[in-house]
């Protein structure tokens, strides 16, 4: 029998104590997959052959695991991970080369190979997980599992779409420190998947950031699983454009979730650039406010303090403004325009809007075309709890 | 009777209860004085009026506010800037260009100008009270007032520096959130002191970051008196690069009280950035190691967690090395270099190294000649409390 999508497998390496902290997803024979990876330069061992073998065999089986990210191992690093794709390699019997691997966890520490050799070997794959199980599995401090099963008909195909992410802390894009997963029962060539992958990142995971910390761990992987149907999705653009549609939302809802688990937030950000002079000077605006941890505090404490947004605006040299052009609203309250607090301010209705648990914040720069945003989380007392007691 | 030196008068104007709130500098007659300010595009309007009035006239007083920073205030703002000194100059007979405002606290709301009024015109300046009562006066969020008296003799003559700085959060150059003002009881150009406090403040206040926040209102100022001596400063090499060298470790001191202060720091943390390519990439390494919450946050945390300084290092896009060539040190000890963990790593000596108040961050890309180095602090729950409730 030929897989008609993506199986999934989860299990215990040894990483974690007495819960699943790996999963193992068996792609279809004909199915294509599409890859992308962090631009961190100190990118992860598994990173680095997921990317090589990408590019010599057509993916047969994934290995993802957590607890452990094999980042900043070295050569061992490197070696234990051409070692984990083998274990699969022989158990599953497909070649080495037909493995990619995705870890995340701790940065530095090498793999415990020995028992994530006798796990592999010892375990019995039968391949009959949910995605949901898989879900969990990846979680490192993440406090959901984030999973998303669609189901769409286009021209009366129905297509199926499983999609898991996990990502909390260490976020911020190319890529967010976060590992993606998402598999679609049609047949799509690796180009068009590809071309798919990337206009759907670039509008949801390269659009987030928790903390402003880019991950050595993150990627993003698409598989089609190349499943037969009436519709050709590649010369039929009027199903494509739907697909497409349907996957960048798909990919938004999972980032959202990512910004919504954002290690110990408690609001999602929107911050919104209007009008800037190119889409350079609209993305380091957003980032720059989104970062601000004076911003991300008073966000925290539902306090209009918006001054802290001009302020932070003002620090940015590289961006080219009227400073008595620029217009603020904050959930749709115009706090800041022509230089100064509006006389209509009203202080009572901004903060009854301040304790929602939805904040957009909207910039216009009145100086252009261009418009950009983003998703932020608030700083909060648990993020630094969270992070200043990580490994010890 | 001609002063010798700077006079100070603080009071209350009436922004804060019941407590001191600015201080009135008294510049002698025959002084010299020079200015810095924030290069924010939102200039608070006390510091826009004050580099208006430097350029017309010799300060004769400077008059320094807490509690409210008359920034993003508009036209107002800045009616309210020019009223208060002419407040001053009415009382104290000057003209009211001779006057320069400094004023820091919340952002967006307007001074409370008829209780200025009446403050000032109420007030009997007596310029009788010490330095170290204007260094608390000026204070806002800042847990300790800093103030510095040094008296140095150069080839027989004895000099005086009173120096006084505020400043704990929304601290990143150019200039960090702080005002700072020295003064020096001897006779030195403008020229030749504004080059000192340029020199001093590029090396020092220059060189800090709390929380990569760059304040509207942040300016230093120096005075030299303008006291005949036997020395004279500016053709007496000898003497000028000693006064140099002690300035410059004046304005170190007060910037490592500042990030000690920082909100709800608990460590001093700097970051050395070695053999770069060039001093901008020199600086945008340790601008970017300063400010990630990871790193930060593992600090506070006594964490060893040299991982995520790697890969907040190998996030910067515009800086080029050879990952392989790296190495990193934590408070002398070596964590990483050729790409991974050294055999010789002993963990338990780092766990104690990073109990220490002061925990040094060397990172050597090996790939030129320029150095940078920064202070900065940990980030902590205190400074998600302080900022998350500062006007509410």
């Amino acid at each position: 029998m030929i897989d008609k999508n993506t199986l999934i497998e989860t299990l215990n390496l040894g990483i974690k104590k007495n819960k699943s902290d790996a999963v193992c997803f068996k792609i279809p024979v004909k199915a294509s997959v599409a890859l992308i990876t962090t631009k961190n330069k100190f990118a992860a061992a598994p990173v680095l052959l997921s990317r090589e073998n990408i590019q010599k065999k057509k993916p047969r089986y994934l290995l993802v695991n957590s607890g452990n990210a094999n980042a900043c191992t070295g050569k061992k690093g490197a070696d234990n991970a051409k070692e984990c794709a083998s274990y699969i390699s022989k158990k599953l019997n497909c070649k080495k080369e037909e493995v990619l691997l995705f870890s995340t966890g701790i940065i530095g520490q090498q793999l415990p190979i020995k028992k994530i050799s006798s796990a592999i070997n010892l375990h019995d794959f039968k391949f009959k997980s949910t995605w949901k199980s898989a879900a969990k599995s990846i979680m490192t401090t993440d406090k959901f599992h984030k999973y998303i099963n669609k189901n769409i008909v286009i021209k009366g195909v129905k297509v199926s779409i499983e999609a898991i992410c996990k990502g909390a802390g260490m976020i911020e894009p190319n890529m967010a420190t976060m590992l993606s997963f998402i598999s679609i029962d049609i047949k799509l060539s690796k180009k068009a998947l590809t071309k798919i992958l990337k206009k759907s990142a670039e509008s949801s995971f390269n659009r987030i950031s928790v903390d402003g910390d880019m991950s050595t761990n993150d990627c993003v992987l698409m598989i089609a699983s190349g499943k037969d149907s009436k519709i050709n999705f590649e010369s039929d653009n009027y199903a494509y454009n739907i697909l497409e549609k349907e996957m960048i939302s798909i990919c938004q809802d999972l980032s959202r979730m990512i910004i919504k688990d954002g290690e110990g937030a408690t609001k999602v950000i929107q911050i919104e650039i209007l009008k800037a002079a190119n889409l350079t000077q609209a993305k380091k605006v957003a980032y720059t406010i989104a970062n601000s941890n004076l911003i991300k505090t008073a966000m925290y404490g539902s306090d209009p303090n918006w001054g802290r947004i001009i302020a932070k605006l003002g620090s940015i040299d590289s961006v080219k403004y009227n400073p008595n052009k620029i217009s603020l609203k904050i959930n749709n309250c115009r706090v800041f325009e022509k230089g100064v607090q509006p006389k209509k301010f009203n202080i009572t209705k901004l903060n009854k809007l301040m304790k929602k648990k939805e904040i957009s914040i909207e910039i216009n720069l009145n100086n252009g075309k261009n418009s950009f945003s983003l998703l932020t989380s608030d700083l909060t007392k648990a993020y630094v709890h969270i992070n200043s007691a990580y490994t010890s």
